[in-house]
C-alpha cells in the first residue's frame, strides 16, 4: 500500500503539495457527516469569515470550491469575462504559461506580455498598454503573485499604482496559488478583484480546495460576464449563501474540519508572524545557495521569492538528475525544473507550515547531493550561511510555555 | 472543532456522503507527499487499471477528476458535445432536474421527458423519438441510473436494446452517483458511452474524487466536441497517460491511497457480493417500510433502488421534522426530501460499506421517530419484518476467521 | 494487515474493550514527544485534577499507571497491605476470581465469601464477620463493584453502612473496572479507600492506564504496607508529584492526550448524564432479555448491572455458539461465557461512548442468531420492547444545534 | 488540546520515546476490538513469532507485558531470582542505578560494581568476582546494554566470555532498552538469559509494550524463583500461550497492530540496515561533537553509543539551559543531563526510524543553540563534519523505485 518506504519522515520541499500539521491531520481523520445537518452550516460559516483574513479583504466573498488551483483559476476568468474580452497577462514562468493556455482555451483576447524566465511581470509595458487603452478595451489584467516555477515574486502594488494612475477600469486577477497566507497579500488595499489560492500550498492542507475570493466589482461582473459556467458559477454558492445552506453540492466534511484546523492555526501564531517566517525561511536558503556559489534562477533582489527558490546549475550538470538522487538516497522531494528551465533548475519549497530546522536538513541534504553529482560545493557551507542568519533572526515560539 | 458532538456513534443514512470503512480513513491519515515522485504514478496506473472493473468495461478510459459528481456531469457533457446538440434527458427527481439544469446552462438543446417523481424514465416516449429521428438530430441520452431524490432505479439494459433496435448512434451517458459499486452497473455490455460516479458515494470515500469513464466512441466524440472546457478536458488527462505522469495538475494524495484501499476492500468483498449486500439491504429497508403501513416513493416494484429508499408519510405529518428530530434526538442522519418531494419523504440511504446490523439500527430509530411525531407504528415492527428476511440471507463472511 | 475484516463496522458489545469515541481516535492520532517537555506536566496536571471527578472524590490521590487493571489491582493491593494481612474478599464470578487468585498469590491471608454466580456479594455474612472481629484481624474488604462475568453490581452504600456500623477501621477496595463512568459510584460519601479503573472500559479509551485512586487514610496505610512493589508502588509517583514533573518513568503520550479527550467528552455531556444513559441502555437490553423469554444471569433486581447483562441460554444451546456466529455472520462481538458460567451465559456489554441505536442494532442482531442457533424467539420481540421503553425516555442530544 | 503548538514539526531527540513512523500511526489509528476473538491470537502468533528476530533468537520466549521498560525489568527480576539472591550489577549511569534501586527494593542482595559516569562497565571486576565465586553464591549478572543517561554500550559479548571461562552458571540478565534493534545484539550467540526492550524505543511506537524475551534457562529458573510476582508473571502468560488465545489480560489492540506495522517496517529495511543506519548517525554524531570542539560524555571509543550521545559541555555553561532553549526557540527536543551529570551534558537520541537529513536538521539547530548560549562554536562546522562522512556512506534506499 505504502508507495514511498524509506526510513525516517520524507523531507517535503516542493513548493506544495506542502507538510500537513499533525493538528490538521488529526482534524480530517473522521468519518463522513452529512452536509445538510445543521453543524456544517454552523461550521462553514466560520470558515467564510475567516478566510477572508488570509486575504485580507474585509469586502470580498469567498468561495470555497471542491477543486485544485486549475480550477480556481477557470472560475476566476469565466465569472467575469466573456469570450473576446481582451485580458493583459504576464508570461514569466510555466505556471503563467498554463493560465495563459486556459485564457486562450477559454476564448479570451490574451494579450501576452513576456518576460525571460527569471524575471518579474515586465510592468512597463503594462504601463505602455494601460496608457494606450484609452477606449478601455482591456477587461482584465491577470498575474500571478508568485511564479512557483521560477521564484518568482510579482509587485502588485504597483499593479495597482498603474491601473489607477492611468484610471483603468480593468479587472485586477491575481493567481495567489504560492503566495498567500506566505506572502504579504493584501486584496483590499490592493485593489484585487480576484485572488485565489489552494488548499494544498500555503494553508498546509491536502489538495481539495480552490479558494476565490471575489471583489464587489468583480461580483458586480459576474452578473454580465458571457463565459458559460456551471460547476464554477459563482451564481450558485450565491444562491445557496442566501438560504444559509451554503454549498451547492457535496463538499469534502474532512476538508472543511481541515481548513477550521488549519485557520485556527495560522491565527494562533498570527498571520504576520507566518508571513515573516517565510521571509526568514526564503532568505536563509537564498544565503545558503550564494554560499554555494550558485545562482538564483530570479534574476533580482526585488523579484525573490519567499515561498520557493529556483536553484541554477552549471550547466554540466542536470538538474533533474539532483531531483532524482535527492528522492532515492536521500528521502528528500525537490521540484524539478520545468519546461524552458528543465534540466537547468531544481527547486526548494519553503512555504507552509515549516520551521527552521526542517529546512536546514534540507539544505544539508542539498549539499550533498551537490557533492554526488560533481559539483564542487564546500560541505557546511550552505547551512553555515543560513544558521549565522537564523540565529540572529529566529524569534521564541510564543505558544510554547 | 466538533459541531456534531453526541454520545456513541453517528448513524449515517442519507443516500451520501455515506460511511467511510476503517481501512480507508486510515489509509488517508497521512501528510502530503510529492506527486511528481515515481511513487504516485505508479499507483496511480494500478488505480485506473481497478477502476474500470467497477464499471464493468475493459474497453473504457478512466479519468479521475479532483471534483464532485456535479463536475463529473459537466466532464461528461463538455467534452462529447457542442453547444446547440439535441439531448435527450429524463426528469424524474431534484437529480436528474439539476442535471438538466446544467445541460441547459451549457446551451445544449435539451429534450427533457418528465415523468412523475416516483416513476422511473419513460422510455416509450424515448423509443417514439429514436423512431422519428431518422435524421439522427439527437446526439445524446442523458439517464441517471438511479435517481437518488426518490429512490429509483431505471432500466439501462432496456435503453441500449431500444437504441440498437433503432440503429441510433447517439451517445448514451449515464450518471451512475449513487450507483455504481453498489447496483448492477454494466459500461460494456449496456453499451454506456460515458458514466460517472463519486468517491463519497458506494466507494465509501471523503468527496474529492469524480470519476468518469468514456468509451472509445465517447473518446473519439471529444475529438470534435466543441464545448468549451479545460479543467474538466479529457485531452489534458490524455497527454499526460500519454507521459506515464497521469496528472496534469495537483491530486489529492490523500483520496488516491484512500482509493487504492478502498478498492481493495470491495475486491476483498467481492464485487458482486458487494452488489448481492446491497441489494439484501434494498429489500430489508422495503420490507420495513411495508411492516410500518407506508409506501415507498417508488410506484413500482421493477424501479426499486437498492441503495436509497424514499419514504412517503401520510399527509398530516411533515417528514422534515422526521429528519430534525432523527439528527437532534437519535443521533441518526436521514435524507431530506427535496424540492417536489420536500415535506413529504424521508430518505434511507443504503449503500456503501455499510451492514446488517448497522442497518437494523436504523430501522429501529426511525420506528420511533415515527412514534415521537404522531404515526401509529407498531413498535418493532419494520425491524422484525427485514430481520425475518435478513436472517435467512445473510451470508457468513469469508474473510473472517 | 487487517485480521477482521467485514463490510460495515464492528458491532463492539463485548464489556470491555469498548467502542472508541472518533474524537478520542483523533487525540491520540500523533507522534511521541519528549514527557519530560514543559508540555505534558501542565497536561498531566489537568488529567489529575479531572479524573478525581469521575471517582467523586475531592480527598482522593489519583495514580495513572501504565498498566491494565490486573495490574491497577496489584497496585491497590500491595500499596496497602502487608504479607500475611487478612482481608475479606467476595467471589461471586470470574473476575472476582481472578482478583482473589492474586491476592492469595501476593500471600495475604483471603477470607473467600462465596456467592453462586448470578448473586452479589454476601453482606450478612460480611456483617457477621465484622460483628466477630473485634481485634480488628480484618486490614480490607476487597469488593469488585461491577462483576463483569455475571452483570452483578454489589452495594457498595451497604458495605460502608456496616463497616461504621461496626466501627471497623478496615480499608474498603473496590474493583470499579466496569463501573466507575458508568454506574454510580461515589468515592467519597462511600468511604472508599481504594478504587480502580482501567482505560478501555467505560472511559472509551484503548487498554493501558489503569486508575488508581487513594484515600488518605489508603496513602497513610502505604507508609507502612510491607508487600514488596517497585513499579506499582504509590511513593514513586508521589516523589514526582512533588517535583511538578509527574512521571516516575515514561507515560504513553498518546493515552494522555487521549484520556484528555475522553474527560473533555464525558464532562460535555456531564457525568450524571452518562449514568442515566448507561441506566438506559441496561434497562434497554433487559428488556428485550425478558422479551425473548430468556433468564438475565444476576439473580435480583438490586443487583441488576447497567454495564453488561449476562444472558442465560437454554440447556439445549451452546452459548459459545452464539458468540461465534455473531461475529462470523453478523460482525457482531459478544461476550463469552466464562468459567463456571461458560457455554450457558453470552454477555452483552453496553458501556462506554454507546447510543440507543447502536444498542438496537446489536439486539436485532441476537434475535437473528438465536434464531440461528434454534431457540424459538419471536423477531422483533426484542427490539419492540426495547423501543417502547426507549421511546418515552431518550432525551434530546442538548449539544445538538 | 495541544500543548505543544509551534509552527513545523516538532524535532524529537530524545533517546525515547522516538519519531513514529506514518505506516504506524496509521496502523495504531483504530477502535478497539475483542481481543478473545480468533483474530487477535492469529496476529499474537505472529508477534511472538517475529520479535523474537530482533532479539536474535530462536530459543527465546517472548513475553509482551503491557508496561513500560521499568515493569520490564520488574519482570525480568521477580521470575528468575528469589529474595536475598546475590547479584552482580553494574552502575553506570541514571538508568543503571534506577534498576539497582529496583533490585535493592526487590529485596536481592546487589553486589554493585560502580563506574564514573561516562565509562563502561568495569568487567575486571566482575572477572575477579567470578573468579573468587566458586560456591556460585552470584545468581545474576545485570547489566545495561546502552546507558542511555551517558551513551555508553557495554561489551556484552566479553561478559558471556567471563561467565563461559568460569564456567559460571550465573543467569545474564540484560537491559536492552535503549539498544534492541537498533545496536548489535545476539540473544543465542552471547547466551543472554533475559532481555528486554520498550516499544517506545527503537521500535518506534508509543509506550505502552514491555518485550521481554526468556532463555531456556531463565525459564527453568522462573519454576523455583520465589520471588512475589503476579501482573509480571511469566507462568500467567505460559498457560495461555498453551491455550492459543495468549492474553491472560486485556492488550491494547492498537499496540499490537503497531508492533506489527513496526516489525514489518523493520524488516523491509532489514534488520542488519537498520543496525548499519544507527551506526552511521552515531558515527555522524560524533564527528559533529568533534567538530564543534565539545567532549563527549562517553569516555573511550570502544563504549561509545550509536543510540545516544551524551554531550559534554564548559563549565561556564548550563547544558540545562541548552534543551530549554532548544524547546523553546527551535521546537528540538533534546535530552536532559540527569542526576550526576545533570547540567553538565545534554543529549542527542538518534535511535529509532529516523533519517540522514533529520539528524542533520537537529545538529543545525544544536549549533545555533550553542552560539545562543555563549559557546563560541563555528556555525555549520558540525554539519559539515557529518555530511562529509554521510555523503560517502548514505546507501540508496532499496524500496524506493
Amino acid at each position: 500500500m505504502d508507495y514511498v518506504y524509506g526510513p525516517g519522515k520524507n523531507h517535503l520541499f516542493v513548493p506544495g503539495p506542502v507538510n500537513i500539521p499533525e493538528p490538521v491531520i488529526r482534524a480530517m481523520n473522521r468519518n463522513n457527516e452529512d452536509y445538510r445537518s445543521p453543524a456544517i452550516p454552523a461550521m462553514t460559516k466560520t470558515l467564510l469569515e475567516d478566510v477572508k483574513k488570509i486575504f485580507k479583504t474585509t469586502t470580498g466573498t469567498p468561495f470555497l470550491f471542491p477543486t485544485t488551483g486549475t480550477g480556481a483559476w477557470e472560475s476566476a476568468l469565466t465569472n467575469t469575462l466573456s469570450p473576446g474580452d481582451r485580458i493583459v497577462s504576464f508570461l514569466i514562468g510555466q505556471f503563467s504559461l498554463l493560465w495563459i493556455d486556459q485564457q486562450q482555451r477559454l476564448k479570451f483576447n490574451v494579450d501576452v506580455v513576456e518576460s525571460e524566465w527569471g524575471q518579474g511581470a515586465n510592468l512597463d509595458i503594462l504601463a505602455e498598454k494601460l496608457a494606450a487603452d484609452h477606449s478601455h478595451t482591456i477587461k482584465a489584467i491577470c498575474i500571478v503573485h508568485n511564479e512557483t516555477a521560477t521564484g518568482v515574486t510579482n509587485n502588485l502594488a504597483t499593479v495597482r499604482k498603474l491601473l489607477d494612475h492611468y484610471r483603468h477600469p480593468a479587472l485586477l486577477l491575481v493567481d495567489g496559488v504560492s503566495s498567500i497566507c506566505a506572502l504579504d497579500f493584501r486584496m483590499d488595499e490592493w485593489g484585487v478583484d480576484v485572488a485565489l489560492t489552494g488548499s494544498q500550498k500555503a494553508l498546509s492542507l491536502p489538495t481539495g480546495i480552490g479558494i476565490v475570493c471575489a471583489s464587489p466589482k468583480a461580483l458586480e461582473a459576474s452578473k454580465s460576464a458571457k463565459s458559460v459556467r456551471v460547476f464554477f458559477d459563482w451564481a450558485d454558492y450565491l444562491k445557496f449563501y442566501k438560504l444559509g445552506t451554503y454549498w451547492p453540492y457535496t463538499p469534502s466534511i474532512q476538508l472543511l474540519y481541515g481548513l477550521r484546523a488549519a485557520l485556527d492555526l495560522i491565527f494562533e501564531e498570527g498571520l504576520d508572524n507566518v508571513i515573516a517566517r517565510h521571509s526568514r525561511l526564503g532568505t536563509a536558503t537564498r544565503l545558503a545557495v550564494e554560499a554555494w556559489g550558485l545562482k538564483n534562477c530570479t534574476q533580482k533582489e526585488e523579484w525573490h521569492s519567499d515561498t520557493v527558490t529556483a536553484v541554477l546549475v552549471p550547466p554540466y550538470i542536470d538538474s533533474t538528475e539532483i531531483v532524482k538522487r535527492a528522492w532515492k538516497r536521500y528521502n528528500l522531494s525537490l521540484g524539478l525544473g520545468l519546461n524552458k528551465v528543465a534540466g537547468k533548475v531544481f527547486r526548494i519549497g519553503h512555504l507552509g507550515n515549516l520551521n527552521e530546522l526542517q529546512l536546514l536538513g534540507c539544505l544539508a541534504g542539498v549539499e550533498m547531493i551537490l557533492k554526488d553529482v560533481g559539483y564542487p560545493v564546500k560541505l557546511g557551507s550552505g547551512v553555515a550561511a543560513a544558521c549565522a542568519y537564523l540565529q540572529n533572526n529566529i524569534p521564541m515560539i510564543p505558544s510554547r510555555i
